[in-house]
């Protein structure tokens, strides 16, 4: 079972010392606080636009789908002005230097680094080229959709071409040290690279692939049918409010409601974080699972501190960083026996009559179920990952120059077929399949790296708490959120994710922890002949 | 019946020839072009205040409310800045006098008028004095919220006093001709001053006590149990979006939530414009009537031109035009026989066996029944408008400086007593009860005038329409739609709300409308002896 895969671990990740955070602002910098009530417009024009995408998410009528977009182009351009505002570089300026000193907090460096980093990228572009990028982000939007319903690459591949070109010039302009692709790498990931990624997808690509196989050859078929039976929209919500309640999230300070795709989003955390679910009739595990991981998000965005509120250190560290919670949370939590064992009675409670005769153990283990597709988002833990390494790799290529666009179908097929040893029937469900190349690179790998986080975190969470499983089996999960508060949560963005998992797990990212996660958990659960 | 009591009507109110409404922006003026895109970034702000406002009385978490109010403020600051850009001030006077040239339209004509108030309010009013009044305003909510707890309105009273002096200021700044009152009165009904309602008034509170009067002593009782049972929020919420459905308001561009007090808004007539209704479950009627009242509000933006949209002559012409939507909807057209015989399937239907037995014409005369009450918000028809004279008298005194605080609960009670026959036997129930004067004066009359107008349209409504009951019984209502849009909802915010009236109506508003389509209502209804 997953749930106790990882039981004799080396002790190869104790914690190690770090200096003791310091978490509240210098006060008594006038030039701190200055920046401070600078940014608070800023943070809280955010949230205003963050309000705008929950409405046309959740809300919008139909026929306001112009006009909103008008209204969102105007709180656009404010935000622009302020977040370009002179007063605020003059005073980043003078701030970078002095925070280095010890008089100044953790929390002092996280924000100036924060604010720096949201100056530089709102000053480093000129207005004509973000208009351009507005304008071909949306044709290249209609042009996929289009290519996507027609299965037509060719249609696509002009606007791939300019948004290529387009990532390319911002990547100039933001600057790098070796790739361009490093440039808008660090949009999602400060200060990750693509060369420290290649090393830990190395690895990762590896073990998926091989699990893969052995799963396919020698593993136990696994028995989904538990899973099956047909479940209003109503009752979804209803066990996916239950499970969010148990798993901590706070209703007070978020709510949960229905979208075309799961999300989570803030409009000030910790105070504000709401989620949402899609419930599908017959296939009651995509909403429940997607509210744990959505959870898993806003748990994180629920642990900022009061205190950063309104300011560019509140909420999640990085993209993997938030992907390392939501994960952490679905699957190492989530698809375990023991999470089960405890939340049973609630599926059984909601669901009703159909759930009295599976039992936890089954359940779990169908959430499971290994199988290569074609589909990222529908993709199993064991090829999750090879999903967004071929990605990757095409992007990278994309981004720096080395590929043809005309190329790409061709070359996503063989990946696919390499690694996953399938081939996708059409470009519909092979490279036209995401949304995120209508507008940009550097995404992707996070959802990757957050897989890696999450490992390295499961890992030492079982290390702190022997009796892990223990209490999962008895409902208890406040355990783990209390750990994740105090070790993670609490820093919310002040420091680098790099220096935030270090500081959680006593080790930098490293894809060890999730090679022993991997394997452990699917050979147990298909149960796999020992390697040779 | 109510239905049937206009028909012999004298022919007082022929709709006399204007001139014909040119309703198009001058485009070839590129002063016009210049203020128009300054408005357009103005009515945005608005529309995102306005979603703000939407999601804190829908969704908001009960945590999040500080920080809202932060955003909110932020947001409220720079829309001051936007409103008091000097660039608008310079345009407006070069257009003010160009305008009444017959080169340009009635539509410019409205702008410039419309803007220069607009422009007027937020130059007018010093910053100092706008942060007093939301400090005052805050202050003076939670001093009512207790005072109105504990029966105690000496709580309240200083409140109302700095109320008062900061109303009395704001007067003072915008200036008046007459009165002090009759500057606070603009803001909500332009061009309206407190002379004018005096008259109006009188012969509405001449005619509601005497119609009440007789209907105590002469009236035979109304019947009303045919309203009792139990209904659940969602029943209710279905019944009033069909009912929603039938009055012709657009889902594809609106939407019907809860909220804890019903209320329409608009993110951008008419693309975007919103209703709520609060279901109570034994108290079905209250929901179904306020689905209609909002209904009436939300048509009318609606009908807003799409042109005018993020202009500030989009919607409604004044609280006062507004609220004849509302009420010639909900009272003249919704508590008639007619109404309910077309749509009585409907709540048959949603509603089920309660009503199988119940005839439309009982439901309809059972929503008429007149009773002195003390508390305005649940007032029929008959006493409605003394509940806001009382009001109107009341405040006028206080602004106008004629009036010691501390005598307002004796005569609120007093002129309870004399209009109505009744005395609150406490505050909370008397001078207690309203919200509107934690934050200032000059609202109130609109509600009593849009009942005039209302009364005005409806007699002409019935004069070109002589099949109006038999059009309203077989389930239309298009017609009446139809008229407002040819008639009234075209022209937004163009006209000045008397000219508009006069206008639709060829009168100049006026009480007679009124005065007979209560007494004629009211003495059919209640079986009054013809009058001496």
């Amino acid at each position: 079972m997953a749930v106790t895969a990882t039981r004799n671990l080396q002790a190869s990740s104790k914690p190690e010392a770090t200096t003791a955070p310091t978490l509240d602002f210098t006060r008594n910098d006038n030039r701190i606080d200055e920046l401070l009530s600078l940014l608070n417009e800023i943070a809280d024009l955010r949230a205003l636009m963050a309000l705008s995408e929950w409405d046309q998410n959740t809300s919008l009528p139909n026929g306001a789908g112009e006009i909103r977009g008008m209204q969102m182009a105007t709180l656009q351009g404010l935000m622009h002005e302020r977040e370009t505002n002179p007063r605020i570089g003059k005073l980043l300026g003078e701030l970078e230097g002095a925070v280095s000193d010890k008089r100044y907090s953790d929390a002092d460096r996280g924000l100036v680094r924060q604010a720096s980093r949201n100056y530089s990228h709102a000053t480093k572009l000129p207005r004509a080229l973000v208009e351009e990028m507005a304008r071909v982000g949306s044709a290249s939007f209609e042009a996929w959709r289009t290519a996507r319903a027609t299965n037509d690459f060719a249609l696509f591949a002009p606007w791939l071409t300019k948004t290529i070109a387009l990532q390319r010039e911002v990547a100039d302009r933001f600057g790098y040290q070796e790739t361009r692709y490093d440039a808008l790498l660090d949009i999602y990931e400060p200060g990750m690279t693509s060369k420290r990624l290649d090393s830990l997808f190395a690895t990762v690509r590896k073990v998926s692939v091989k699990l893969l196989q052995r799963i396919q050859t020698l593993g136990t078929p696994m028995n989904t049918s538990c899973l099956e039976g047909k479940f209003s929209a109503a009752k979804q919500d209803q066990l996916c409010i239950k499970i969010l309640e148990h798993m901590g999230y706070d209703f007070e300070r978020g709510e949960m409601k229905r979208s075309p795709h799961p999300f989570t989003t803030d409009m000030g955390s910790p105070f504000d974080v709401r989620v949402t679910i899609r419930p599908i009739e017959n296939l009651m595990q995509a909403a429940l699972m997607a509210a744990i991981h959505e959870g898993g998000h806003a748990l994180y965005e629920q642990g900022s501190p009061a205190e950063f509120a309104r300011t560019p250190v509140a909420g999640g560290a990085s993209m993997g960083a938030h992907e390392s919670q939501s994960r952490l949370w679905e699957n190492a939590i989530g698809r375990s026996e023991a999470f089960w064992l405890g939340q049973f009675n609630v599926v059984r409670r909601v669901l009703g009559k159909r759930f009295a005769s599976v039992e936890p153990s089954e359940f779990a283990r169908a959430l499971n179920a290994v199988e290569p597709s074609l589909i990222r988002v529908e993709a199993d833990e064991v090829t999750y990952n090879l999903h967004i390494i071929i990605r990757f790799e095409l992007e990278k290529q994309m981004v720096n120059g080395e590929v043809d666009v005309n190329s790409l179908p061709r070359l996503w097929n063989e990946k696919y077929q390499e690694y996953l040893g399938i081939t996708p029937p059409t470009d519909t469900d092979g490279i036209l399949q995401d949304i995120h190349w209508t507008s940009g690179f550097g995404y992707f790998p996070t959802y990757t790296l957050g897989n890696l986080y999450a490992a390295q975190m499961y890992e030492t969470l079982r290390k702190v708490f022997p009796d892990f499983d223990e209490r999962l089996a008895k409902g208890d999960t406040g355990f783990i959120l209390a750990w994740l508060r105090e070790h993670m949560h609490r820093f919310a963005s002040v420091y680098l994710p790099e220096d935030l998992i270090t500081r959680m797990t006593g080790s930098a990212p490293s894809p060890t922890y999730f090679e022993r996660y991997l394997t452990r958990k699917f050979s147990a659960l298909y149960h796999l002949p020992p390697e040779k």
